[in-house]
């Protein structure tokens, strides 16, 4: 008797760890699932600084598109709306533009909206220092004048192959319309 | 006898349901995976009012690039190709233009096609309403002339936190080149 | 005495067992997991035939973007900084620009530095042939120079529903500024 308690005991006992696994595996998509715990986190800041007619060498982006009735060495007074800027910015560790770089920020982003300052960002982190090789490439809406925003990691390769995760954004200086310095607060869920 | 029967039917069965797990977690690359549960299901719309040089305070969006010899004010006559058109779109529950608006669609789109109406998006649904807080991103090829397209859910943030699916898109109404509505389902895969 | 030696080793048995299916499952975010099998490979070729004023029925992508003082009909001679280029090609299974196209490559690249030739893409490969129907979406930087690079994919539709992966892309052949045609040799990790 006490034989046949102990084995049901261990069958139970069996079955809820075999539960378990099932309940938290990748197909349990039934159930919103738990958030997972991040697997990397990363702060970097990228530099940005605006093409305007006389900053040839200094400068790291250039005004490519805008609206009818702009023009390419100024963005607009209308919250810059329209402008269409690509670049490739210098990638650092802390907020010093004159750190050495462990990377570079390429990509582009616009102005998107009539009645306050807007933007949308389409960009990849090359990264090539001592810690890491690869890239991280980020989309999404940038509410410039909220302090924290986020962003999503759509993709990676090399160390940060098919990174998932997201970005939060804050603007760290700016400079009139010539300098702008991004903090990115990286945090990845998938890390292969 | 009967003992040792038990025993290894015990053990078979223990072996079957590890098994079952294994061949269903998500590192069982090797096969195809059948395709998951939806999560989430949505249907908005967002409603695209093109600036056309006199209808400045109702637009939601601009020409901002064009190829030689278009313009920025009008759609060129060659199926738009070439035209890059940045957006803030309201999005609403339903096909009004006028109904509250949940969120904003923001990002751009441009026409890639000389011998038929194609185009490529990029946009973010900034969602803010009582029911979402956050952002999805999509990415695609749009061959405007097809009934119902499927885009791709690229990223999320907040409630939409890596959501991954697909969007399928119609053109739900459209007036000449200033105005167009998109009905815009989407499914989601992950939810987080 | 051997009885419960047997039990011991049973029931350790089976916790190995477990833990096994544990570790591998999806949810162990805390370690870095083991790069999974690769479910799909494909390699394919797509030809861009850039508009240069005088090419109007060959030509497959055409510039409609460039900074201040460049024009849009010759890429800039500044490493083609700032050029923004549309693009429809067709993708074909081999490097055959004649050979009977089995897709089309739709979406944009922009070149983005001053010192060297360096690109941004976001495309999708739009795909309708006997073996498959769907699309793929990619992002990335694309150091040009370098003979092999990375891209991110992004997303993907119909029998890439979701496809998570990277592209490695190499320049197969070029002539002068007009045509380019690139090698993507595409691995996805994720197929449903």
């Amino acid at each position: 008797m006490a034989m046949k308690a102990a084995k049901f005991l261990h069958f139970l006992f069996i079955w809820l760890l075999v539960c378990t696994v099932l309940l938290k595996s990748a197909d349990c998509h039934r159930w919103k699932k738990k958030i997972p715990e991040p697997c990397k986190n990363l702060v970097l800041y990228f530099h940005d600084i605006l093409y305007n007619g006389s900053n040839k060498h200094n400068a790291t982006s250039a005004i490519v598109g805008a609206p009818k009735g702009a023009n390419l060495t100024i963005l607009t007074g209308n919250n810059h709306f329209g402008d269409v800027v690509v670049f490739d910015d210098p990638i650092t560790l802390d907020n010093n533009l004159h750190s050495t770089p462990v990377g570079r920020a390429q990509g582009f982003y616009f102005y998107d909206m009539k009645n306050t300052f807007n933007s949308w960002l389409g960009f990849t982190f090359v990264l090539n220092s001592t810690n890491y090789k690869g890239t991280i490439t980020f989309n999404g809406a940038d509410p410039i004048l909220t302090k924290y925003r986020d962003i999503s990691v759509v993709g990676g390769t090399g160390d940060f192959l098919m990174a998932r995760g997201i970005a939060t954004i804050s603007t760290d200086a700016y400079e009139g319309d010539v300098y702008f310095r991004l903090r990115v607060n990286i945090t990845l869920y998938e890390c292969y």
